[in-house]
């Protein structure tokens, strides 16, 4: 494999979930010759105990102290240390390792990934909440204690790929792609009577239902514009969304030069993970190529603001600063909830993201006490999703 | 402009051809402060003296003594020296700038290229022949004086971009984007009966009927294969061609952890000339937005071997080595210029290319001895055209 100067301590926070399951079968296609510290997990315990059977770690961890027995017994006599709950898994993600990968799913993440970041890991960021709610404290963290913060996602690993740090001030946009979701082509009028059945069909992936919706509201793009700009430190004015339906074109960089820098291949999140593990040298595996004449053709087209008012809405909570993407991220998950359960209609989505936003920054959410941004976000989650239960309260159609 | 740290040093040969003068025009565009070392011309006194009446620089040379007068009366009294003549055009090339625009057209572009190259400044290569009759070796002189090569051309310039030098064991292929020019889809059949005015109808570029049918026959696009082996150290079976009409994504880099780098951009040359001037910096200048939305779709297609044979010639006199690529480019002159003259058909292009070769690898041209570059290159390009003369005059259709 050459002399590449890999991270030999890892550990993969979030490792039963399809990017943790994705980095370990990664470093098994590479042959990498990794050491793990710690496999953090909720609550899979048969999984976990079937990857520290074969890792080997220092401690495997549950966030669910329910499922701690079966994790026992399940390593018993194997030599790996167990442990369960909040704390444990706070604990885990500080151990000596040098690269973390963060893929917890949700608010849980935020916790252990500031604690990785402190303790001078490379982070391999694949939580979102990590950069939504506390984003440029995470990164002045990271920095702070020698470490980094490398992106997982698809569409930021790709600009990751083709941002020149050097040349920041000569980025005239980031341009991330978005496939468009199920509802590209409906007119607002289709998309108002959408059932969720219809927002679940998503073209290019098979997803988790909160994602596919997300996708189809492209709410999911809108919390990658916040992501984008605090990653790579541009103002939104400077965030672009494209839509790309093929999914082949992750991302771009344009320059004040004239030239447009992307990154492209085969939907496969093990290579933005190679790359998160890799960087700045490149980790040889059996990739799939990426085979541009079969594919043929590509295509683009400038996102309607009018049927997908999530980027808008995005750009919004940017400017209000602090809090308000924490709040405009709790705010979706409740009207997604609230669409998938047939109380509003898929267009209520939005409205109900930006009225909780418009009334939690009215009221002083769009600030932030650096101090205590867990406290803090967590607060603002909690609140956000109170006022949005009564916003799409509110917009529910009487029976 | 912010602390960029830029050549302020420049000379440009080739001053008055299209290279040249968008060379020129991006100083003016970008607000460069440049000092103007030397500008060099074949026989545009007008242009050059036009050009010194600007720029201001040390001294004006044509390469044609014959324009020498007619630009001593243009510059009488302007301050700025003039000369004429091959000698003085090394001469020029090698005064003290700290980056030179290597752009003569031809194989008079060699010699002071190199001598450039010796005198340890940054070229900005936009001549073929160095590379092609010369190119490990203008590489190796650049690299031991210190200097660079940064290539100018849009497809090696958006490799040279996304090339990354530390993971260069890691890149399983560069693929050269083309065209795939005026006959990309006509059958074998109609390409033989082809006239040279189709042959010059290019899709995207309006260029020099020499350039034309190198489009066409693919030819440039074979010679491109070598340069771009040469300059990025790759075994031609890791340099792929892919036709993509629009000619917007000027070339990629595919790395083996599956990740594929592009650059994409209008077609305005001031902008690869931008990234050779600048690197690793970028300079900005009032350049076109590329708007994909409003391209809408990039279409690819693998180019077909029994269509378009110069890829497989190409990647044939990369094996043979040493003056192979000369003599491609010397045959290809002859070839080109015997189908002109309607002397030969389309496809007979290809075959005195190729006959031609075999010819002369055969009787040892695919030998080069390194000290003697200027004048090997010189020999072999002689003989090669008249052999290739030979040739075409061999598969003229009886009258």
């Amino acid at each position: 494999m050459g002399p590449l100067n890999l991270p030999r301590k890892v550990t993969v926070l979030g490792s039963t979930g399809s990017v943790g399951v994705s980095t370990l079968d990664l470093f098994e296609q590479a042959g990498t010759e990794v050491e793990i510290v710690a496999l953090v997990a909720g609550r899979n315990a048969e999984l976990l105990a079937e990857q520290a059977l074969r890792w080997r770690p220092q401690i495997a961890v549950v966030e669910d102290e329910r499922a701690l027995p079966r994790l026992r017994e399940l390593l018993a006599g194997s030599g790996v240390a167990t442990a369960a709950g909040v704390a444990a898994v706070t604990e885990a993600a500080t151990r000596d390792a040098q690269w973390v990968m963060s893929a917890i799913v949700g608010f849980a993440g935020l916790a252990p990934t500031l604690a990785a970041a402190r303790a001078g890991a490379v982070i391999a960021l694949a939580n979102k909440e990590s950069l939504i709610c506390a984003g440029p404290e995470l990164l002045r963290t990271a920095k702070r204690a020698g470490g980094a913060v490398i992106p997982v996602d698809s569409e930021h690993s790709a600009i990751f790929q083709v941002f020149e740090p050097q040349n920041a001030a000569q980025v005239s946009r980031l341009i991330l792609t978005a496939s468009g979701g199920p509802f590209r082509s409906w007119s607002r009028e289709q998309m108002g009577a959408a059932a969720p059945e219809q927002a679940l069909a998503h073209p290019n992936w098979n997803m988790g239902a909160k994602i596919s919706v997300d996708s189809a509201t492209m709410m999911n793009k809108g919390l990658e514009v916040i992501e984008a700009a605090y990653l790579f430190s541009m103002p939104p004015e400077r965030v672009d969304v494209l839509i790309h339906p093929q999914s082949i074109v992750h991302s771009l960089v344009e320059y004040a030069d004239g030239s447009t820098l992307a990154q492209l291949g085969p939907p496969d999140m093990r290579t933005p993970i190679a790359c998160a593990y890799a960087w700045p040298d490149r980790l040889p595996w059996p990739s799939e190529r990426l085979d541009l004449a079969r594919i043929g053709q590509l295509t683009f087209e400038a996102p309607d603001a009018a049927r997908f008012p999530a980027l808008a809405i995005a750009k919004a909570a940017l400017e209000a600063g602090g809090c308000a993407p924490a709040v405009m991220n709790a705010a979706d998950e409740i009207a997604v909830a609230a669409f998938l359960d047939r109380r509003i209609g898929f267009l209520d989505i939005a409205r109900v993201v930006e009225e909780t936003l418009e009334r939690m920054t009215a009221e002083g959410w769009g600030r932030r006490n650096e101090g205590e941004v867990l406290e803090t976000a967590r607060a603002a989650d909690a609140t956000a999703r109170r006022v949005a239960e009564e916003v799409a309260g509110g917009l529910m159609a009487p029976a």
